[in-house]
């Protein structure tokens, strides 16, 4: 589908359910959020799948729009969708269009606007509401100003460019209020995840002159910084905030004898040979595998096979 | 000056030295640099004063444009510096055109290209070096994507306007290598700045609800961590991390009994009026003291008196 085809669809339908995918994100239900209220600037009946899995940072631009247990929809729009895998718990039919941006797309509908060069779906969204010829208010701009900024750890990311760049100076030209966004998502964390994010910087191993950088996340550390699954979110990365960095593991343990490893890397590492010797896989620079063992044998295990795969 | 005139200027005059404010940063930096370059795209010899403060982390891209000891110069220009008390260490003559974009510019040159509503100074040099008809390379648009990219903090900070992230799309579509330098300046710290973020996090308090945060930093600390004066850049926003804090304190320890405060806050609080009430001051959001005394009595101290001011 065509941004315009995809435009006639939504005129001619209504009765509109909106879905985001499981352990939805900024993208998602900002993608979502800004489409369900362009709709009904439209004239058209539209709400959100309530995603029993959403966190409470997203709320103020979601909860008002969750639809009601009656409401029987005619059109389920599953939006930053990749595939039926993802649709989010609970939700038990299937979808009719989908809005996406995912290389990995399965063509799951038949219906599909998919654009895999657009660095979020806030983007597609973005481009899809001004077709409908819809007025941008600073709410849809707020939702899609979150959508955009946050799929691309506001414009850091390697998928940002420079269309990412200049809806987001769209979105601030039509009144998103960036100051206090960007301070939600991005420059402030709970006191319970800045405890934790010490706890990780503070005992962060660095081993072959700076190369391999280790973080190490136990039951304990979690239990004593008080952190919820909200706080949580994204721990595998900071370990890659070494400089210098090759090679950046993430040891998290799950139970006594059982840790979720996340391994990163740069182009001259290959992360996901690592962590197949253990079972795991994933990309060449973004891997991951269970290790049953306690977090001090996991490290020693994954060294020696970091040390192997080196030579 | 305008932007046409301060272009008719260069135009005419050769021989350029160009100077970068004392404790240099991205911005002074990344806009010397492309100014520089620009300048000898345009067939005029031009360098840059080698600022004694210059950190490592900007001499990829300024060190081989340094003036020789042989240099004289006709014409010095000061990039980014508000004040005449600003100009770099070690430079004793004084400057014939400036550039800026602080609104507390003192006007202390005659001829002076001020524009306060930019976000960076880089955004103005890159609309001079345009006026000036040069072609940008790819060397010309990293140094103007540091610029504007360090002073808005990737885009995050309030001065972030449209025009900054028009500008950065601009950028990228020249050429600037925006992935590499958002890992460079964003996305990666020494594994002493990370430690000692991780020794501040994991002993930030929190106080009255989690209104008010103080992050202390002794010298054990410093010296644990085994920290350069490169990493402890802008220290005094970390304790501003935590969510819902209307108060953020730092105190960092300089000698046995003597503290550098820093009070940042909402709008909601005076921080100047903390400040002012241990002999220093600032900005109502922003500002701050010495307390001759422990970190430990610093801290009650402070506490005391914000107690005070609250009610």
């Amino acid at each position: 589908m065509t941004i315009i085809e995809c435009a006639e669809y939504l005129r001619e339908k209504d009765n509109y359910l909106i879905l985001t995918h499981s352990r939805p994100d900024g993208d998602t239900l900002g993608s979502a959020s800004a489409l369900c209220r362009a709709l009904r600037a439209f004239g058209k009946t539209a709400y959100l799948y309530e995603n029993p899995q959403i966190t409470s940072k997203h709320l103020s631009y979601t909860s008002d729009l969750f639809a009601p247990q009656s409401f029987k929809a005619d059109c389920r729009i599953a939006v930053d969708i990749a595939d039926v895998g993802l649709l989010p718990l609970g939700f038990l039919g299937r979808a009719d269009l989908g809005i996406d941006h995912h290389a990995s797309n399965t063509h799951y509908i038949e219906n599909m606007l998919l654009l895999s060069g657009k660095a979020s779906c806030g983007e597609i969204v973005f481009i899809l509401i001004k077709q409908l010829g819809v007025e941008i208010d600073k709410t849809i701009a707020d939702a899609l100003y979150v959508a955009v900024s946050t799929d691309t750890g506001c414009f850091q990311y390697a998928n940002t460019t420079s269309e990412t760049l200049r809806a987001a100076a769209e979105l601030f030209d039509l009144g998103a209020d960036t100051v206090k966004l960007n301070k939600m998502y991005f420059r402030t964390s709970s006191e319970a995840r800045l405890k934790l994010e010490g706890e990780i910087f503070s005992t962060l191993r660095s081993l072959h002159g700076g190369k391999v950088s280790i973080a190490v996340i136990t039951l304990q550390m979690l239990e004593e910084c008080g952190v919820t699954e909200d706080d949580c979110e994204d721990l595998a990365a900071l370990s890659g905030r070494m400089e210098g960095a090759v090679v950046s593991v993430t040891v998290r343990q799950i139970a006594k004898s059982n840790c979720r490893i996340s391994v990163r890397s740069m182009p001259e590492f290959n992360a996901n040979k690592i962590c197949q010797r253990f079972g795991g896989g994933g990309h060449a620079m973004a891997a991951g595998c269970n290790i049953f063992a306690s977090p001090e044998v996991a490290v020693q295990m994954l060294l020696k096979e970091i040390e192997e795969c080196w030579e």
